[in-house]
């Protein structure tokens, strides 16, 4: 058995799990956004540093790192959906979420085979490259749950009921024999 | 190839590495809080939102995470460290991430094999399980960066000069050939 399968699990399966709990923590910012009568924009241009990214760009970014994640570990860099980086709305922004976790579930198991071992380089790193288990220990998940943390985070710090549930998702629990 | 290896790197090589991160953001918020005049206690029991926990409680779940998803992937839960969540200063943190790498650094890659298909339960799951596999993807992993995350957003929102690659500590590049 490759890792093939385990590959699978924590950058399509997983990654398209997540980016939905990300899409209700949008439900809930929505809904918190007309009780309290703000703008939605006010949430989506939300930071907790001048210097860190807005809520919007925080999306955006955890929808790259799952795409691009993905699509390097099995060597499709070119299929990959582009985002122009433009959404201002929540329904752009959603669309976004939607696009990527339909590109995910293109992925089957067997893409990855061989993904642990590929050299993987993206255009910043200037031609060096990682290995693919490394790209996707060290840089991938790290990554990933960082923007979609702080994406929590920032919804948190305003006010929106946000709890731990909607973060992990539903778990596959099996009862006791 | 059993999927012992990449738990291993997964769990034990990049949760450790990631806890040696969360002592440099530490490093940092020390030297902040020492050039602002602040006690360090502000920033230890500083939390965005009233019902988060605060980073002392950020990192002593990071621990618990790292140690205990370890602990049960492996079928050794009745072995790790006990700590008693006491902790109220740098020093003592500290020793409690030191004393957490040190554990993990434990395992060689055969402790995992067959954790993706054991089945795991902890106390509060009353009796139901994951499977390793769904216990390491979807809870642990997910888990244990939220933690390492909002510790890092709660410094970065005080103003300490964190940045992605405290984050991500250094990755092993290779040079182009």
């Amino acid at each position: 058995m490759s890792h093939a399968p385990l590959i699978h699990a924590l950058v399509v399966t997983q990654f398209a799990k997540m980016l939905a709990n990300l899409g209700a923590f949008l439900d809930e910012a929505e809904k918190f956004a007309a009780e309290k009568k703000v703008d939605m924009a006010v949430l989506l241009q939300a930071r907790l540093a001048p210097d860190q990214f807005s809520l919007m760009q925080q999306i955006r970014t955890a929808c790259d790192t799952a795409k691009l994640g993905a699509a390097r570990l099995a060597g499709r860099d070119a299929d990959a959906p582009v985002h122009a980086d433009t959404e201002q709305t929540l329904a752009e922004i959603r669309a976004r979420l939607d696009s990527v976790v339909a590109y995910l579930k293109g992925f089957a198991p067997d893409a990855f085979a061989g993904a642990a071992e590929r050299r993987i380089t993206q255009p910043r790193w200037a031609g060096k490259t990682l290995s693919g288990q490394e790209f996707l220990v060290e840089h991938v998940l790290p990554n990933f749950y960082f923007h979609v943390t702080t994406a929590y985070a920032i919804l948190r710090h305003n006010g929106v009921g946000l709890g731990k549930k909607t973060y992990l998702g539903d778990l596959p629990y099996r009862a006791a024999a």
